[in-house]
């Protein structure tokens, strides 16, 4: 018994990768998929590798009342191009996970600030649940509309939990370093994704306030208690796949390496989708091991000399960082056990 | 109802690939891995990736005794050093899948000149079933040893399979020109792997005569019913996965492009794993869109003014090309459906 | 005393390449450098890379008249952009190094074939001299208008020079495989360039006939004395530059290995750019050798079983492949020693 | 009038470079260049993109005594190889510049603690001079040793000068995150550097601590006039070249972007190799700009709203990383213009 699901939004790469693993989701059949741009066209017109998978299946333009028989719509566009859809979709019953950032932001001011314009449903902003299972599970079992995080909040929101829930670190001095490969800036080709220009970069951008930075401020603060700022830039570097975030912070008072790990393995106990990092072969995090997979791994190192810690985050920004954890909190939604049709291993080497 | 399977030499990139895959067949279980270097460590140690699976696993040193309770061992080791291994295995009812060339090629004399060394086993080269199911589909459902071809191979037959089945090109004038990510080298680090010396080459080498050639050059004579020799020059490029097959060709009197697509779709048509690539937005095989799939996509383009033609396969190199392969034949040895555990989609973008 | 040249076309990677090579030019001084998009902007906005050289510098729009003052004119613009400048800057007495292909031709049926329109000048096309020094140094050195290779033909025409020049193999059977890198495709993004799009790509593009075959053609055909058919099939692989030409041939009678290491020898003594490679650590060439460099790495690979050689070349599509190959021609030109300006080493690794 | 250097340890990466930089210098004339390894091989055996330069020249092993005919030697081998080599050549009056570690720091405690043994010479510590010469010209102009930085140091250090010198940031809270190309960890494979586990990585290094944080805080302290302790951690991303350090950085009061960039701009006014990167098309400083030069590309981000800033700075990490900041010493030392043999434009796109 599959449950229908509906993806406005389905021709870039966040859209790929969901019916990509919608493909094998034992529990989901994926009934529409809309492009504004390729409607009409086959869905292996835009996504070639999924020949032999979705073959009678074209893209649509958005129909909203042709997709409320559906029993749950991913929408998987820019910030601010699905907005209204939101609340007509709900009124239908029919439940919303959204990977645009338009209602991670609880507060309406908030989100005038980073994005410019006044939120037209700001009463939705309280009833929708940030879609990151690791802080909101039981809120998002519940939700009828998960606003579910990209791929540099949730490297950083994933590296910080441990260290904020549990005060280990100054929390006025903390900065996230972010590394990126770039599948994360879209399927559409720009002058700074020309391979040419984007292979081998390391390159840094909005350095001067990414406005992501502003929902890991929102998780952090409400985790700490009180108002964390965190200096966040991020970095394109020579990868297509992968987000890192290094949170570099310092240590409180009394706090050491120990300390830190039981932190992190009574704050990740249990989560199916964490792996904590620790020793050889490998140190530390690294993108590289999670390709393909819902994945994150966490860990961390301590420079005793200085009382400083690094912490990392490593995921697949298209899975862990976008759609598999759509799928992730679908699973939940939908009372499913959180892993169904997220059980493929990571891809390596690749 | 699973199965049970040991492999034998599992710390290499194919075995972990073997181990990647079976993680989550479902109809069969690793009893045991094996590696020399590595026994007593976790398989994690080497695989970093799959922490999650195989969680108490081990690798072992191989003890064929403690191995014979499998119902099929897959050999993933090199050249010559399973060779005796298999018909002690084969004596005790066990099914082998070796992914070495040792038992590839039928002839005796043609393993001694281009391995160097007398067979061993030469009784057991006629038992052996080559393990491409394109050409040997029925022969390794009833087969107790299937020899796994590798990526470079399996390239240039899946890309000539039609042209020579049905007489379309002069036998006696084919190029085959493959291009293959590092991978294909395995995980032993060597000088020419390096990643400054590896990354963005175009590099040829065994130019002057690769051994799989031998391979190839049987299974398509054996398909003409006449010697067909082949020149096949491979050449490492930037890619860690992957491998493109182009074979150059000219063509017979009266061939012409309408032709050529019958005869692929007559020869591919009902193959769980090959898709034909025609026309956009990809007009011709692009390792990029199998990648970790066992897809080979295969194509051909048609130079009309001087009669030619370029017939082309794409695969995973680690997957189609090796341990994706040798799942496909186990599952056929099995009984199951050739794609059991193979279902999943390619990877893209990677 | 430096002599003046302008560039049309100086925003593009070719146009970029050659302000590089100039800037550092012991005699010659770069005094327009044209880009109809960015007329106005400083020349490092495009290339940011050369801050600090041509400091106070400005694109500007086409003006010939202000041109005709320079020594030499570069054109780099794609073909039929600039096919009508030429006859006016020759009749003023400036010289001209025509990157384009627009003038390569000898034969105006041949340029209609390919490119679709006819010739409108056909009258220089006997007037222009094929920009390969190797082949055409003397004439050259006289010439006033210089058509100068591409990438695709350079390395095609150099790797199969002397196999054609001394009869060594079948002339109806030749098959160039090309693999390039993606700065080849120029700066103007597209789908098929985008990063995630083109990293770690094996991609054959234009299999069914690539424009450029004409010339390779025509130089072989002069050369062999006889009419010479090639098939060329292009490959994009990953990397930014580099070409590597290999063509595949088989052998005439009672040629050998030793017969074609003379025929190289006595071919490319002398030549200030060509290097043949032999032997270790490095058997065949590979782009990798040359990058950022005018050199031309040459080899070849027999396979006496079958009476097979491929042929290989190497280049820097950027350099010998375009900008470095037209300075070597306007040094010529110009009565300069022909290294002038391109005596830089190779950059490795990179 | 060319001087004599000679080269120990020129069979590594940036040996290679040496020699790469030197064949076009045109007052530096190589004499020897030694490898244990490779001695007796031609230089062209390792280097084979330098085919056509030092022709006949092969590698030696070290003979101090035939060096010392020579003006200057590089020492180009890792920590402790070289350290008893600076006295006997300083006494025979021949000048060093040393690629090594070994005669940065100023403290013998510190070589101890950070390189693990005694410095066998710690009277000439003090003689030594650190070989940045934004820093320290005048007496590079006046050494006999330099102590020739590498590139996570050259470039940490070099994006904070201005920041230090002029009192802008807290001095307590300064975390340099470092991200390097695949050259930096030298010309030997290991299995961190085996292409298929290198590519595509995000991989936190040593971030507990990197030893060279040692000399960036030497410098830095001795800049601020008080202990300076900086937070160092390395990231090993994909790419072969280029190093860039990201500062992350929190703004004393009063200090705006118009005072950092008058702080940059009056630090770096007539600095040979520094280009401030401001705005279009390019923001920040990227190693992508800077490939195969000399330059180092500095620049920052204010994030106003929590009074942060970055501070960056882009290398080529064998170039300004390495050997071409030991050249620019060289020149120095010889009284030659800074710039000699260093004037060419960096490779792009590469």
């Amino acid at each position: 018994m599959s449950v229908k699901v509906a993806i406005i939004g389905a021709s870039g790469y966040t859209g790929g990768e969901l019916l990509r693993i919608l493909a094998t989701h034992p529990k989901a059949e994926v009934v529409a998929a809309t492009s504004r741009e390729y409607a009409g066209k086959p869905i292996t017109h835009v996504h070639p590798h999924l020949r032999g998978y979705y073959k009678l299946m074209r893209f649509v333009k958005v129909d909203l009342d042709k997709f409320l028989d559906s029993d749950l719509i991913f929408l998987s566009l820019p910030a601010k191009a699905s907005i209204n859809y939101v609340p007509k979709i709900l009124e239908s019953g029919v439940k919303v996970v959204d990977l645009s950032p338009d209602y991670r932001l609880k507060n309406p001011d908030d989100y005038k600030r980073w994005y410019g314009i006044e939120h037209p449903h700001p009463d939705l902003l309280e009833k929708a649940v940030y879609g990151l299972p690791e802080l909101h599970r039981e809120e998002i079992r519940k939700a009828e509309l998960v606003a579910s995080p990209g791929c540099n909040s949730t490297a950083a929101i994933l590296a910080l939990i441990p260290a904020i829930k549990d005060c280990l670190v100054d929390l006025d001095h903390i900065a996230v370093d972010v590394k990126v490969g770039s599948s994360e800036a879209g399927r559409k080709p720009r002058a700074g994704t020309h391979h040419p220009e984007r292979a081998n970069v390391i390159r840094p951008y909005e350095a001067s306030g990414h406005r992501h930075v502003a929902e890991v401020e929102q998780e952090l603060s409400r985790l700490a208690g009180r108002e964390v700022k965190v200096a966040l830039v991020p970095h394109a570097v020579g990868a297509i796949r992968g987000a890192l975030a290094t949170a570099h912070t310092w240590l409180r008072e009394n706090v050491d390496e120990k300390i830190i790990l039981r932190s992190f393995i009574s704050t990740y106990r249990g989560e199916p989708f964490i792996r904590i990092v620790r020793g050889p072969p490998v140190g530390y995090p690294d993108p590289k091991y999670v390709i393909g997979s819902n994945f994150c791994d966490v860990g961390f190192a301590v420079e005793e000399r200085i009382r400083r810690a690094a912490f990392m985050a490593a995921i697949d920004n298209l899975v862990k960082g976008a759609a598999g954890q759509a799928v992730q909190s679908f699973n939940l939604m939908m009372g499913f056990d959180e892993r169904e049709g997220l059980s493929f291993p990571p891809l390596k080497p690749a």
